[in-house]
């Protein structure tokens, strides 16, 4: 059989193909891919290019499709149009298939975009004495083999009249692969996802544009849950025992995200019908609250949760108003306390992949561990996290405006305070430095114990001054009243004792996870410090009381958000979904508690120093 | 490898078996089944055997499930033990797994039970400190790996207190592979389904016994849409062009439907909420109808309907109530005027397999016919039906009280009527009857003209007497008012020209129908006769008038409701459900008003005389 070369214009690419070869494999083959969402069928017009000689006469779909002038100058498709001779083509941009790839900021990985909302614009042939097959065979056909009927009677109630009202030409709305919806004209571009971390304290909606992966608008608002409860096991409490308190709990979260994505939507100029996925992740008992699931398995030994697989549902099922067919898919949880937030930070960090020995830690208001080496994963968690969000510490408080979130100690002590205010708290990363400074100048010493006045005579007098004796206990002040130009600031013994708490269970559980690889602290290839937290710390003073590995500065990284990193990645890409399923089921869940010489590991992992290896070394 | 004999009581049937065999494949072996529904993981306890010697020791999972003294009686679970030496075992019949066939009535197909719903009891281990894995995974892994995982949210939030309620006890519901929902302890017996056929006059519930197959009960009634319309083509228009037309038509015949259901229920004394699936036929306006989808491309030429595809419906969605987790299953319609009846009646006469040439007519108040020979099927509509039901003759009714329904005309009339009353109209069977008796003693001729009563000296004076010309036109009056007791009941020339349009229509069909396939009425092994009308018509009147053709009597069957009983194949089999769906999508379906020929072979086909073969031959 004869070939030709065909040549496409502005690039100038080609290939040599055999006759009857079509444009778009032409195309494929000089390695520039075109559109053909129909299937190249025919039926969506969206490889039309520009040919002049050496390709065969327009076919009964085009002259339908195009108009005369349109034809006469050329205008084909590229899934019609076939070689007869060497060939000029032009390709307008719109015609080509871009692959768009997106960087999650903070995170190494690269992912193809594939969301699992796609649509696709259909022309379709009317009904005729021919072809007298119903609607829905005709919607069904132009898709493809690949598409399954829609499973909601409103989409078929919808069929005749949006047909008929916009002339056949229509979009379909297409989830996991079942036909969601159809809209009338050509609606390929207004198509967004949302993807939402939900923290203990803090709620956070990345709004999303699926055909490129792009981030449109970001909200973001405290967890109203926490009005009933700070931490995770006084919601669990009130879900399991209080009358109508799952509900309570379940509908004041739902509201928020609601909210959210109404007002990320609203500043992007984007229209809540034109979001059709959501995907959620949180630790595993936000995921019992947000799907309304009694939680009840995970107020006792062996906190056995009621699902940890992936859960799909109806946006409206859950109060949610994005589009009418619109989903909810909720990443899988690995087990009873740690949950779909951690999956997420496996996913964006590449864990699941990742040959050397790396270690992510995630502290919110619990903290998370994940050991991985080899595709080796191990996780547990730890109730470490309130600490550094400001709950049991005296004078705690989120890194909000007022907050001393830095401190340096010498010949006096210097705080630095978030906002343009005066300093009325501490959050986590000033509680670090704080105490990090605190035992850098003396003021505590290893074991945690603040030292008394009248030990402290070697230090400057405006240090000294700051060690006050009150009724309960022996603190430390960091801001005076005169100095803050508000209330006292301090530190006391007993925040002191709570930092240790937290800190001692963060790294005795990185000890045992390691025991599991057989592996130890100096192993560590890659530090990874995840969360809004693993940002705002200074390193020194982390490593200094020990909070964080001694390691070399280049192996610690902070990856940000890297809970809802992964959930953009579950929303932006099928394949990581899967691959969140099955992490989810891979990863090994270790119970801190239930491991034998976890708490000898602990009360050592409490102590004040750099720790280069786990304590019990 | 040992092989030994395994023998098993009370049948005393046995099979010969290698070491290591589980009790459960030496009966299989013996050709005596047992059950086994959780798949033989020993999760179920409804494998269980006596056995003496000859088996290995009880397994952790028997131990765990039977008590001691059964342990001792030698009770274990024909799924765990195996055989280890020559064995005899009993067999409760409780552990016997019986297939259920079922014969429909007046339809020759014999069906094994194999509904798309089952239930499955399940015994699952509690979480423990080994096992804390998630409640729905532990539900899942009883289910073994053919079922997925529940799509509805409910049934997650049903689960954790469920499980904790039930003792861990409880009946799975798997409706199409889908685990649906779940009931404490053992259901499994309570487990029904509905066969419904909408008609365009009346509506008839069949309740099953899903389990065995078996209907328990049976209600009907009449369809509330016909206050809006007697005909399809009035319910269309009504549904297209009036406002809330389509609602009020549907919720009509759903509330109908539930109301049937309800019925057919109490009787029965069954809960609605052991009923589970409700399975849908009728033609393809009344499938739009009822799930609320307008029929528009229905009411023009080229007649495309906007589904013809399989359905599946939640039925609270339908507000049909049954299990909360209930379907509807909308069998497939085949065009837009032969419907999901039809192919009830082809699977439900086996037509789909026939290798013989078979037609199949059901008149209801459309009037369907199918030819089938060696798979090839074809299947037309006429408009026939409503001179049958009462519609548009004179003083035509339904076969209810007060219909004449037999006529015989020899020195004078005499009419048999339907109940204890005085004679009010005529039904089918009796307009049918009255007409060929008519043409039989020569008061009609075979152009339909009613002889006028000079021309009719040679008749009885009794007989002559009944013609009377009244100031609108000529009629024979079957019961004055002094013989029925009421108003006189008469059969007009007007009626006469009716009864022809609907005859000439069918026997049409049949020709053009059988032309497809190349024969002729000579060649019909076999013409079956579906619906009510089938069931009562005089066959020698049919015949005489050529509203049948003329065949031998052994080769004309009638087969009752041949629709519903599809509707019951179609609840009762999956095997038949997906067998329905493909009939649908082969049968083609002749439009006969676009056929070549039609016209001038329907004029031809309106004589009233035999027709031993088509008009045009």
């Amino acid at each position: 059989m004869a070939e030709f070369v065909v040549t496409f214009h502005p690039n100038a690419v080609s290939s040599r193909v055999a006759e009857g070869t079509t444009i778009h494999e032409a195309a494929a083959a000089a390695g520039l891919p075109l559109r053909a969402p129909c299937g190249g069928q025919g039926r969506c017009g969206k490889c039309a290019v520009q040919a002049g000689v050496g390709v065969d006469s327009a076919t009964a779909v085009e002259t339908r499709l195009f108009g005369e002038e349109e034809l006469a100058a050329g205008w084909r498709l590229a899934c019609q149009a076939r070689v007869i001779g060497d060939a000029e083509i032009n390709v307008p941009s719109a015609s080509l298939l871009i692959e768009h790839r997106i960087q999650i900021e903070g995170v190494a990985r690269e992912v193809l975009v594939e969301p699992a909302v796609t649509k696709i614009p259909l022309r379709l042939p009317r009904p005729s004495r021919d072809d007298a097959s119903a609607d829905l065979n005709r919607v069904m056909q132009a898709l493809g083999g690949g598409v399954r009927p829609p499973r909601a009677i409103a989409t078929l109630r919808q069929l005749p009249g949006l047909l008929r009202a916009s002339n056949y030409e229509v979009t379909a709305v297409v989830s996991d692969g079942v036909l969601a919806s159809l809209e009338a004209g050509d609606t390929t571009e207004a198509c967004y996802g949302a993807a939402v971390d939900i923290g203990t304290t803090t709620v956070v909606v990345y709004l999303c544009h699926l055909p490129s992966g792009e981030v449109v608008g970001v909200s973001s608002g405290l967890n109203p849950q926490a009005r009933y409860g700070e931490d995770v096991i006084s919601r669990l409490q009130m879900a399991i025992s209080e009358q109508k308190g799952l509900t309570k709990l379940s509908g004041a979260v739902r509201k928020l995200i609601d909210d959210l994505i109404g007002q990320a939507a609203s500043d992007a100029g984007v229209a809540r019908e034109s979001i059709y996925e959501v995907v959620v992740v949180g630790n595993t008992t936000m995921c019992h609250l947000f799907l309304e699931v009694s939680p009840i398995g995970l107020a006792a030994v062996p906190f056995a949760p009621s699902f940890s697989s992936a859960q799909t549902v109806g946006a409206e099922e859950l109060g949610l108003r994005i589009d009418r067919e619109g989903r909810v898919y909720v990443v899988p949880n690995i087990g009873g306390f740690v949950g779909a937030d951690t999956v997420g930070v496996i996913i964006s960090s590449e864990l699941e992949d990742s040959r050397g020995l790396r270690v992510a830690v995630d502290i919110g208001t619990n903290g998370e561990i994940v050991v991985a080496e080899n595709g080796e994963l191990y996780a547990c968690s730890t109730a470490a996290g309130p600490a550094f969000e400001g709950a049991r510490i005296s004078q705690g408080m989120r890194a909000a405006a007022g907050a001393i979130d830095e401190v340096t100690i010498d010949h006096d002590v210097f705080c630095h305070v978030l906002g343009d205010v005066p300093a009325v708290g501490l959050c986590g990363s000033g509680l670090v430095d704080a105490i990090a400074e605190m035992v850098k100048v003396g003021l505590i010493d290893e074991t945690g114990r603040l030292r008394k006045p009248e030990e402290t005579g070697s230090l400057p007098e405006k240090v000294r001054q700051r060690l006050v004796q009150n009724d309960k206990s022996l603190e430390f002040v960091l801001a005076g009243a005169e100095e803050s130009g508000a209330g006292k600031v301090a530190v006391s013994a007993r925040d002191v004792r709570e930092l240790q708490l937290a800190k001692g269970a963060i790294y005795a559980g990185i000890g045992l996870l390691l025991d599991k690889l057989g592996r130890k602290v100096a192993d560590i290839e890659k530090l990874l410090l995840a969360g809004a937290f693993g940002n705002y710390i200074r390193r020194e003073s982390a490593v200094r009381i020990g909070l964080v590995p001694a390691l070399p500065a280049e192996r610690i990284e902070s990856i940000g958000n890297a809970a809802g990193a992964g959930a953009r990645l579950a929303l932006c890409s099928v394949a990581l979904r899967r691959k969140a399923e099955e992490v989810a089921r891979r990863t090994r869940h270790v119970e801190l508690s239930e491991e034998e010489g976890f708490y000898s590991r602990f009360a050592d992992a409490m102590a004040l120093r750099p720790m280069a290896d786990t304590a019990v070394d």
